[in-house]
């Protein structure tokens, strides 16, 4: 089964350094932990030729999902649907199911005393204009709907950028959908840290590790410079059962420990950064 | 003049969430600063075929600077090099400026009494294997040194992905070849924020300003949802010197500042977040 996703991040924010985006690890992380993979995120601004060429390479690769982040709102340069439909060769039409999500936003807003009058403006309605054959997906705290589609068997979803309405739209409609394509499969990953070692000493015995332990991923991570001595390890396996992912990191790491110490380092657990 | 620059990052950890992507975002800042435009940041994992594919389709997109972060260091998954090796159609060799940089570092880092030996491994001597015309760039804080290479008239640079070591690099050899590349063009930016207003009442106005002000760039970034009705406004441009690049902006801020408030809107400054 193909369980690879591509994240696609839109906006001028991210290439002028304005913005962190928090959001690709966000994502990335709970791609991960519904036991799917990400196998390559994209950032482009807010161009319609730059998404639509960035959405087009990505479905080229043939990922199960490309989620993208960004430019759904109702401003001259939210574009990500228009550059999702020229990808696609798809017309932009008003989809009336979008169309009454942001009308009943606007009157909650208008009702609770916010805006003089709710009327559907042209950039009101452009939030409503889908690619032909999307569906809206409900944004529980925002304006904008999130968008997915399903086109040569990739099913694009098209998140906003806002962080809290991103979380929402995944958590509320995207993540069982993940969940279902990832079937039943689990990552499980832990850490621990070396002091007295430096990491071009440890490169041999990792590899010995992770060839006796075919599953199990070993990365090593040096925090600050060789020259202090700090080095992250970090194992993790995706397996049928959080119990197998467990046992097969658990047996690599008693291997790494004991490696680690015949050199003369100290270890101590990680603080996981999640 | 061409002034663009891809930045690609390398790293499993960026791919499964474990690990913030500080370094696009110091790299993109930076870039802009430096009166340069990043059109593109992609990430990828630990894989030759992966990283080699990234490359040549940057390459393809004829940037003028390709920066890499990540992949430089001793062990089995720091596969930049060969990955990049691999798009240029370059063998990789011992570079003897390289092997003396490692070499001197590793005699100093016995000297510090913090080794045994200072032998040159083979895993040492893999951050010296640099792809065939590549010139090594010292690491003032780490060990592996960086690659700089031309192909095809863009000049691609390897940095490690270690944020200090990254830093250092960037500051000590990279800095002066972009600063040169982008010429006299100063970056210039500043924001407003505003209350009592909704996004979708401020599009056409932002427009308008833009329409008036052809070479300042407005953002607005909804700050939690519509419901809370703060905005920010970012509005940045690119001139010859700094003080057309701020008359410019300045001139916009007015016109946006009126409109704001015709609507209604409360407006105040706010702090940059770099």
């Amino acid at each position: 089964m193909n369980q690879t996703v591509e994240i696609i991040c839109i906006g001028n924010e991210l290439l002028i350094g304005k913005t962190l985006n928090t959001n690709a690890q966000w994502l990335t992380r709970r791609v991960t932990t519904l036991g799917l993979t990400t196998r390559r995120v994209t950032v482009v601004g807010d161009d319609i030729n730059e998404i639509s060429s960035a959405v087009k390479e990505a479905i080229q690769r043939r990922p199960r999902f490309i989620l993208t982040t960004g430019g759904l709102g109702p401003t001259f340069d939210d574009k990500t649907l228009e550059g999702l439909a020229e990808a696609l060769g798809r017309s932009m039409e008003v989809n009336e199911e979008a169309l009454k999500m942001v009308k009943e936003k606007y009157l909650s807003y208008a009702r609770e005393g916010r805006m003089e009058a709710a009327e559907l403006t042209p950039h009101r309605v452009k939030m409503a204009k889908l690619p032909e054959g999307a569906a809206p997906l409900r944004n529980p705290v925002g304006t904008a709907p999130a968008v997915s589609i399903e086109h040569e068997n990739v099913i694009v979803i098209a998140l906003p950028g806002v962080p809290s309405e991103m979380k929402s739209i995944f958590d509320e409609s995207v993540a069982s959908v993940l969940k279902k394509a990832a079937g039943n499969v689990t990552f499980f990953e832990t850490g621990i840290e070396a002091t007295k070692v430096i990491e071009s000493e440890m490169a041999p015995l990792i590899e010995k590790v992770m060839h006796s332990n075919p599953h199990v991923y070993i990365k090593s991570h040096p925090k600050g410079a060789e020259r202090v001595s700090r080095i992250e390890f970090h194992l993790s396996t995706t397996a049928k059962d959080s119990g197998t992912a467990r046992r097969q990191v658990s047996k690599a790491l008693v291997q790494l420990r004991e490696l680690i110490q015949e050199k003369g380092g100290k270890i101590k657990p990680i603080k996981s950064e999640t």
